[in-house]
């Protein structure tokens, strides 16, 4: 599939009538967005919702100072995991009672995959991919660390493919939805049945998806997934990332990480564990309250929006960056490290040129935002909820400025440290 | 040992006077206490420090909305971990380089009884006590079921002491400081040395004990501790937990929850875990930065205040109380749980009476915050950094007129539910 964006090429009058005409340009309206900044890390910490400084206002200056603990229930503080969860579910593709939204992606990660592995207690592998976010790997490594019967499988390394690495022992695979680096997007549903057809469970990361693109646990019958809210869900520095784990497998699935949120009767302060009926047996300690009131409003967005929009934006976007990038910087070194395929790509350009740090660096002062990922990747987010085709445009103009005037050579642009 | 408040005991005139004479008296106006409420549930959730509201609105409005992801780096973000537990090791007892915030204290729990039976590899048993807080339990329940070759023996179950449980075969022990129910303070140096001389290791729990009596987990020997910061802490509602390693563990102690916050070169993005130095090892993954900031100031006044003067306030706020209690209320059929002896005590008092659930609601309704753990316990936490000899004085008043007015009997108070 090719998407037409040449109308789009020709001018940055062109891509004004396309803002104009973007059903999604209200939505900008929703964001507070630094005065003159572009703001293409997303991927990486979504702006603040206008709407989240009153939520957060609300929960410190009446919940906390005023309510005290009356607002573990009157506020409902208690059933936030479960509230804000269930705001996720449809932007996922998830049937009610299936997810929650507690602690961080590496440790619901860790629970799906000891779980995933109590479900097919005769097998013994677990297969990765090589690229995945290294998290992923690390917390693999916890998990064989702790059960020293369990091995892992990387996909990537040597060539290997799913299929070839997939047999009678494998317990689980765990993959990434979009690749964070390249922006590369996986075939889910087709690698799912895969999965199945060998026997295994599937975990899916939907960190670099859940927001921007649409995610079908349920339809692709996707076991467990697991997925971060401060990207494309706008939910805040840091907040608490989400579980997915499937009905149908609930009531067999064991959280190894058996704290008082997941007990059937809390407080009834048991001295046995009892794992409460349902998704809540995957919470574990206390939440970090003021951090799940500051992801509401980025939810109440994503609920709002058509996720079939956002796609279709989000490939004009991208499409539009790598052709006036492709056209203007490849005599400068730059090379795509994405795909092409707008079918096979994410909502990120991910770019490869040797001076990219200091590029990156050039391109902050000007007060466009993007990142740097050793080794070599210079990564664009393209948030279609609040990004503009002439945002695009600029940035591309920016970019191509940087690299034509060598303006990156400055000495302030320079790495001041090896990342160590 | 006894404390003498007798003076008090006289008149709330006295208390006033004592009120004038106390040297923290000063600390209550850093707090925001909601007009008229006598508050004594500090021991569960902490009030809001006035500077709490400032570091928040800074977060949020300016390194979140304004800054976004340079935040990260410029406003110290990725070191809040560090940064907070370097805040909270002098509260403690503990030397530099040894604490950290992250996660909450079940998932840290889990973390330093996993390190410590890997240092343990020939010892299969962990201790721990029948009346922990129950998370604790829960945790240790996760932590045989993944290595099926652990025990749990708790003691206080068949009356076994820990004398009686400490054996060759014991890796470690976790105990509670203070315990969440009736305040007995345990005393640690003493059962860290048992626990020494049988070559195990020990875990404390400092949730009811950190920030509001000394805690010396240097000069004690403690091997790992976890505790929770806003209680006594005052750092927001569910703001994350503490975990401390002793420095000579740390280049040993593995922790099985590896995550990339965790390794020594999180930004190379390498394929392969490396554990960090020293006590970073110990965190997983991203942290809710908004609850973490609005913990800082909590800390800034625990760092100011001398703990041996919090200590003795406490002990004097908890006698006053229990003994107008027993003067007064002993007739009600309400009972002491917690110990006489001030040395025993935390800064809790917790009374038994047949209709504890309906008394509190009925205190709760005159603006009096205590709060109720089944079965039939009624907590009355004291935390000395704003309450005043007086507001124990009017406690007392309330809950001796609530029980001779049988208050406590109208419907409004009763129980609307079962706690399931």
């Amino acid at each position: 599939m090719s998407i037409n964006i040449s109308s789009l090429l020709e001018s940055r009058t062109a891509c004004e009538k396309a803002d104009a005409a973007d059903p999604l340009a209200n939505r900008r309206e929703e964001f507070h967005l630094p005065q003159g900044l572009i703001y293409l890390d997303g991927n990486s910490l979504g702006p603040m919702p206008k709407k989240a400084l009153e939520h957060l206002e609300q929960a410190i200056r009446n919940e906390w100072a005023e309510e005290l603990i009356s607002s573990w229930n009157n506020a409902g503080w208690w059933e936030l995991p479960q509230t804000l969860g269930e705001m996720i579910a449809p932007v996922v593709g998830a049937a009610s009672g299936q997810l929650i939204v507690s602690d961080s992606t590496s440790l619901n990660l860790y629970k799906t995959v000891h779980a995933a592995l109590g479900l097919r207690p005769e097998r013994t592998v677990i297969i990765s991919e090589a690229d995945s976010f290294p998290t992923d790997l690390y917390i693999l490594e916890g998990v064989t660390s702790t059960q020293q019967n369990i091995q892992r499988r990387l996909v990537g390394v040597d060539g290997d493919s799913l299929d070839e690495l997939l047999d009678e022992n494998v317990a689980v695979v765990t993959l990434s939805h979009v690749n964070f680096r390249t922006g590369e997007l996986l075939p889910i549903e087709e690698l799912v049945k895969k999965t199945h057809d060998a026997g295994a469970l599937f975990i899916l990361d939907t960190c670099h998806s859940a927001g921007v693109l649409p995610v079908e646990l349920d339809k692709w019958g996707v076991d467990f997934a697991v997925g971060c809210t401060y990207k494309y869900l706008n939910g805040g520095p840091g907040s608490p990332a989400f579980v997915y784990v499937a009905k149908r497998h609930q009531q067999a699935a064991v959280n190894p990480l058996s704290g008082w949120w997941g007990h059937a009767r809390p407080f009834a302060f048991e001295k046995d564990f009892q794992a409460a009926e349902g998704i809540i047996r995957f919470q574990t300690g206390t939440q970090p309250v003021l951090s799940l009131r500051g992801l509401q409003a980025g939810l109440e967005i994503a609920q709002a929006v058509d996720q079939k929009l956002v796609r279709q934006k989000s490939q004009r976007l991208t499409q539009l960056f790598l052709e006036l990038v492709e056209s203007r910087c490849g005599e400068y070194g730059v090379t795509l490290q994405s795909p092409t395929d707008p079918e096979k790509r994410g909502s990120q350009v991910a770019l490869h040129c040797l001076n990219g740090f200091a590029v990156i660096q050039a391109l902050i002062a000007r007060k466009i935002i993007a990142d740097f990922r050793a080794p070599g990747i210079m990564r664009f987010g393209f948030a279609p909820l609040y990004l503009r085709y002439t945002d695009v445009w600029d940035a591309a103009e920016a970019l191509t400025d940087v690299l034509k005037t060598e303006e990156w050579r400055e000495e302030r642009f320079q790495q001041k440290h090896e990342v160590t």
